[in-house]
């Protein structure tokens, strides 16, 4: 049994099938490397000499954690690694660029909408004071990575929407046209499971644990600027910060 | 159909069933207020009318997601809010006790261990130099909540376990008995599923997604402290940070 496996034996020594399918996995993706073409589900079944539905289960969770990608027809596919996004004031844009590949938006809803009790607390606004409302998947390499939603208050960015391009960067196009700085974001993150809208959104299984990172942005005179709703593939991204004592 | 479904319809307009009935059982949550003791299956079938089975699936949802408990025997009940922590370099007890909570560890494991390459270069010391190794659970009010792991060097601090209870803080323990403040921390934050060891240690189902946090410490001097992997519940815990431009 390899060291993969020991790391994940209960004090009972008593493992799941697929767990010991899943951790051989490991080191056969390892072996074969990034983008390369995983055996048949029979074969893998009579290399380790188990059943196809425990072959199977440890793929699913291997395709659910990012390890595996799956593609109808075409077979399974060794995984690049995880986007690795730096927490924070940072452009998506310019994070996605910094890690070679080429990111990108893809406009699902522009609207404006009166602001719910809640974003109108933390915007500074009177309730029911309108709100625009951006709502957009973010790509990397034409590959949906989350869904972002964006909420900026309409009185204080009455012409936010002139010449902007919803497919670019708002954080560029905001801190230009007003003279803003993102000075500070206050973040929580936590797991949660996709609705049935966002998986379909961003073409995933629904089984997918997503990253839910809720953001507010403060300008360098401590206005709120935005407030923002991102859900990310837990599959295919994580986050790096520094923190540093104050 | 309440805003809670609508939010969670795709474009097409199909929700599965159980989606639905989640909407509803999230209203019912809410009124019924944390701790309270929801309904039979049975009852909750007739009343949305609905299969015991869709029922189900909709409460395994709320489950995974942290937002009912379930106890064998007695019941399924309204779940408490995540515990929201600060990311970073303040200690875990201070940080429960803020909350309101009462911290505890439990000692799985202390060790000490050849330094494996990666966690060598990361703590700058040779390969294969030993570390301690400290495992514990993480609990707030007796439940485990995570699972910690830490790695220091043992040559620069020999008599690290001398007059150390593992049950309370090792962040204050080592301040204090080596004069240092923990200045910067990186880390990294993603999703993981548990191995069938972690799922044990922490009495859970293994479809909780888990938040796996990576971090690794530095002292006023930007000398490595210690190595941390911390695997934490993402049905119980989230967290926040405030992010500044430097």
């Amino acid at each position: 049994m390899n060291s993969a496996v020991d790391a994940g034996v209960p004090s009972h020594g008593r493992i799941p099938k697929h767990y010991a399918v899943k951790a051989e996995l490991l080191s056969l993706l390892a072996e074969l490397g990034v983008g390369a073409l995983l055996p048949a589900e029979r074969e893998l079944a009579a290399t380790y000499g188990v059943a196809r539905s425990t072959v199977r289960q440890a793929l699913q969770e291997l395709t659910i954690e990012g390890r595996l990608k799956a593609f109808r027809g075409r077979g399974t596919f060794v995984a690049a690694p995880k986007l690795i996004q730096p927490l924070g004031l940072v452009s998506y844009t310019e994070a996605v660029r910094e890690q070679g590949r080429r990111p990108g938006r893809q406009v699902v809803t522009i609207e404006s909408v009166p602001a719910g009790s809640a974003h109108a607390a933390e915007l500074r606004i009177p309730a029911q004071t309108h709100v625009y409302h951006l709502e957009r998947i973010l790509l990397a390499d034409d590959e949906p990575l989350g869904l972002e939603s964006t909420y900026l208050p309409v009185r204080r960015f009455p012409d936010l929407l002139d010449g902007f391009d919803p497919t670019t960067s708002l954080y560029r196009h905001v801190s230009t046209r007003y003279g803003l700085v993102y000075t500070e974001a206050r973040e929580r993150i936590e797991t949660v499971l996709s609705t049935p809208r966002d998986a379909q959104l961003l073409g995933i299984n629904p089984a997918v644990p997503m990253l839910l990172i809720q953001r507010l942005s403060f300008d360098q005179r401590g206005e709120p600027i935005e407030r923002v709703r991102s859900l990310y593939r837990g599959d295919r991204i994580g986050f790096e910060t520094v923190l540093r004592v104050d």
